[in-house]
């Protein structure tokens, strides 16, 4: 497999566009990423989406997109795995790259969900339908399962969830493409409305709309370029049970543990070695659970850490979300992955502004599907 | 990138399968392909898929599918590119094996309409939404267009349309997995009800129920499998303009004539050196346009070539739709593409029974998205 980089970026900001398509969006973080990379050109196009038929009424997405951005006629495809539609797209474009069929292949990711649709429903189609959805449980309600589960085995607090919103908002004030450019205190986020017991609104990720995009090189072409290549040291990805009673611990996330395991193995380091990660936090109780299954903290921990500030920008062991996450950044499903990378990426440059962790060269992105049946992990690295 | 060989096959027959669901059926499939492949374990597996979150409300179907095949954690993702999200499944599937990243994966489609979704408008997603669905276009009329625009342009006729639907049905009624088993007559056809004028009831494919998987593996584990191996030649993939009205001339598919051109290079051959394929004859009129823009008849003869028989199992110049196509096979959208490299393989392996192509050993699987927007062509060769 040949060496493979991420040499251009572009997203739109995060929030509620009611103005703009989802086209609209696409093109716009696309033609962004293009012109970053400086390329004339690209050879294919992936893009991450969950589910444009039911929340926009359009499939076929890989098409579209490529007509809108002005690339037909090269391959489109896109690629869905819930919410982790973003880094499989990532994952494809990578794979391309590495086989030698493509030297420049633009990943990205979108989802448009403010235009009408019934979110709550059309998210839930990212759970088991016939044990799960059916008898009417939605994501807050799984994740809140999580959250009681693990409250209970490790001694899990409120307060420790509250302490990941906290963070997370802080770093999200920073980031000019956030959906909350705004702080909340722990007190805020624990007398928010009640969603999903022990989960209240301020624990759970935004409605939003928005685009990310990458462009995905060989190394040959990103040196041709005069570029400083971010190499992709690690894609790895795994699947777990799509239900939450089929899984004998809810309070890991099983498809988490083995991407890790093997993007360790391929990028041949270990937790510790990594300066940042972006990670999955579509509910705090999610950031909590995937630091500890990431090996960053020891299992039951990770509630701790968040407290204590180890995962914070300002001096922690390992800065997580620095973007603002998914809670403060917002969540468009089908984008969210490619703007973890897009994250990692600007701080592996220096160019993150007053969100950058000194000397940062390794980075990792982890996002997943689901309550976590789906999970796709890539470690970068600074060449 | 290295060598890639087909080593198994498993489908359903496509049907209105009401007593079953969506994983069932799929289940099927895969594990008739790992069984015949003799595989004890996959690396990955991809599902091609249109429109399950508007057919049966199930999007994530990846991980559903490695969960319910019990292969979980393996890699699992969906692939989209409308009707030819099984053609895309497959081009997926040989990126992953010839990169390198994996020696074996499956590759596999599947779609349920009959679940009781308005059919015509979850299909009408793979149009473009705000230029055509909105307006309340469907697919019986875009393809109605380029048959009147084919007509006009070329002298196609009305008689020469049902000549594609007469063969396609009569190798359809010797292909047990076919939907439909029964031969038509040109009368019949003609007379059936009216769709979109010209096209009526019988030059349209049926909306069906079915599943499909395929495995592929890397040369060596073939070889070492004992298996015959059949070899993927070329792997192509193109777009068009998702629109009709924004093409130059809607008498020809710009992106199967790319992915064609695209193909043809890959593998060094030239049209004429194929034995047999199989095309997106979605409608009757797909046929006769595919069948000129891969090079098989001159421009405006794909007409005359239907009704003269170059393209029928009985001594046709180049047999096309052998398996009886999507007009008679049926053609659940994301099983067709997989399905159309089932019946390569099977005639290329000297297994199809009453529907056998003497001396087969080179054929083509053209699988096509929307009215055209997308485009995958693959070329296989027995070893």
């Amino acid at each position: 497999m040949r060496d493979v980089a991420v040499i251009g970026v572009g997203m739109t900001r995060f929030a509620e566009l009611w103005e703009r398509s989802i086209r609209d969006i696409f093109v716009e973080a696309a033609l962004k990423a293009i012109e970053d990379a400086g390329v004339d050109h690209i050879d294919s196009l992936y893009v991450g989406a969950m589910s444009p038929g039911l929340f926009v009424g359009q499939e076929h997405l890989g098409a579209v997109m490529a007509d809108y951005l002005g690339v037909t006629p090269v391959p489109a495809t896109r690629v869905e795995s819930a919410c982790a539609s973003g880094g499989a797209s990532f994952r494809q474009a990578y794979l391309e790259v590495a086989s030698g069929a493509s030297d420049i292949v633009l990943a990205g990711g979108v989802e448009k969900m403010t235009d009408g649709a019934d979110v709550a429903e059309a998210l839930a189609t990212a759970s088991d339908q016939e044990y799960e959805a059916f008898h009417g449980i939605t994501f807050p309600g799984l994740y809140a399962m999580i959250a009681r589960a693990h409250m209970t085995k490790y001694g899990t607090t409120r307060e420790q969830l509250a302490a990941v919103a906290v963070k997370n908002h802080r770093n999200g004030a920073k980031n000019p493409n956030a959906q909350f450019r705004s702080e909340v205190t722990a007190e805020q986020v624990m007398n928010s409305t009640m969603v999903a017991d022990p989960l209240r609104l301020l624990d759970c990720s935004p409605v939003s709309d928005g685009a990310a995009a990458v462009i995905v090189a060989s190394i040959d072409v990103a040196k041709k370029l005069h570029k400083n290549p971010i190499l992709v040291r690690a894609s790895a990805q795994a699947s777990d049970s799509i239900a939450l009673h089929t899984r004998r611990d809810i309070t890991t996330l099983g498809a988490v543990v083995e991407a890790a395991r093997k993007a360790y193995a391929m990028a041949g380091i270990k937790p510790g070695d990594l300066h940042l990660a972006e990670v999955h936090d579509c509910f705090t109780i999610a950031e909590i659970v995937v630091s500890e299954d990431l090996g960053f903290f020891e299992k039951g921990k990770g509630g701790e850490a968040a407290e204590k500030g180890w995962t914070s920008l300002e001096g922690g062991k390992i800065p997580i979300n620095t973007s603002g996450g998914l809670k403060a950044k917002g969540h468009p499903v089908g984008a969210t992955g490619i703007a973890q990378i897009i994250e990692l990426v600007e701080q592996l440059n220096g160019n993150a502004g007053p969100r950058q962790v000194k000397n940062a060269r390794i980075g990792m992105a982890q996002n997943m599907g689901g309550s976590g049946a789906s999970a796709v992990i890539h470690i970068l690295e600074r060449a």
